[in-house]
């Protein structure tokens, strides 16, 4: 049974603070919460309906997470979805160190990404072209919002990620940084492309003044029309698209 | 002064139903009221702070809509926005006919695309990629929901449209319909492409049986991780990307 003190906690992981405090973040829906079983986390609770706690006995019990039964009216008022007949699942965050820059691959960098949903998006992309390293300025949205995770649709278990001053990083790793701008080079120019970071500016003022100097690279995405702008989780996956395309090539 | 009625009125365009009924729809936040004043549209109101009314005295009265001036609190209570603190718009709806096939370019063609925010991006890349006509089927979302308005960021001011049975569409226009699968032929892999239909199909389930074998030219994004699939938005992204570097290459 689902007790207050149950209601409660897990309430309060909607709060970034009481994250951090507790080092716990949820995931919920089918999808998410089945990706994160079969995924390398640990899980201390499992709220489901019975008919999702049926299907997925072995799973669940593979797990050794604390399994609690609700209503899907339940479920509803714990997370933020606002239809789940499935399941909740509380989890572990992992430590995150940072990493050194793959020998191979490309890094998603991103200066200041505040919304969630751009997060989550930007994410699943990088899990789609292969990139599993990314890297956030410290005013980045968090990671475990649920917002990025429910975005994420369970690509956030196969991503490795930090936060960080970026312009130290960069210096650090010294490799091409790519820097999406309006008045770069034409992308379907390129030619070729070396290894090298993907960084990505804040929704409404691009890459930072601050951080535009360690730009080795200035790339545009061409326009031919009259929008002014992309979605920066839009021109992120263009960017990949390209990139693969030329890596490839 | 905001009235009583007036306040009920534009609360009705929430709904698509009043929205039908009246033939007007809303449009809110600075960047878009300011397109849409712009643009070539009837408007009949503008609810606007004093700031926003000051700023755009000569645009609002040559658009001969009444003004009627609201506290940001009354905005915020009339929209969708949690915040807006310049102006909201009652629009007129522009009669959509039917379009014939643009000589030398693409058409962007929805199966059942159904979360307004999916619709609203699509717009807005298919206005960057200079892609100005557009056809839905039945079940695609409403063009003139607020959330497809808000997430075109302008972009709806710029492309025709229409709603109809795809199936018939594409019969008499008779030329390549590229449907998004994900084991058609890679787009990284074709040297030229022809006009044609962009067509991208619903969000959970692609594009239906019905429509499959309208399409001419199967094709797919090739991905290099492990994630499912790519948002419908960011998939319609990347053809476009691809397809207007493959026709000017």
């Amino acid at each position: 049974m689902l007790s207050k003190n149950t209601v409660k906690f897990i309430k309060s992981l909607h709060q970034k603070k009481f994250r951090n405090q507790e080092q716990k973040f949820f995931v919920e829906g089918e999808k998410s919460v089945l990706e994160v079983l079969n995924a390398d986390f640990r899980i201390s609770l499992v709220v489901a309906t019975e008919a999702f706690a049926e299907k997925n006995t072995t799973l669940i019990s593979r797990s050794n997470a604390q399994l609690i039964l609700a209503t899907q009216h339940q479920l509803e008022s714990l997370g933020q979805y606002q239809s789940n007949d499935s399941a909740l699942a509380v989890v572990d965050m992992k430590a995150n160190h940072p990493f050194e820059f793959p020998a191979d691959g490309f890094v998603i960098a991103l200066d200041d990404v505040r919304d969630p949903g751009n997060l989550g998006t930007i994410i699943r992309i990088a899990d789609w072209y292969g990139i599993k390293n990314l890297v956030f300025s410290a005013q980045t949205a968090d990671f475990y919002n649920p917002k990025v995770i429910q975005s994420s649709m369970g690509s956030f278990t196969r991503v490795s990620f930090f936060y960080a001053d970026l312009d130290s990083v960069f210096k650090n790793w010294n490799v091409p940084v790519y820097g999406a701008f309006l008045d770069g080079k034409n992308v379907h120019e390129l030619n070729h492309i070396s290894p090298g970071v993907i960084l990505m500016g804040n929704e409404s003022n691009g890459i930072s003044q601050a951080l535009e100097k360690s730009v080795t690279n200035k790339v545009t995405i061409p326009g031919f029309g009259e929008a002014e702008s992309l979605n920066v989780a839009i021109a992120t996956a263009i960017l990949c698209d390209n990139f693969k395309r030329l890596t490839l090539g």
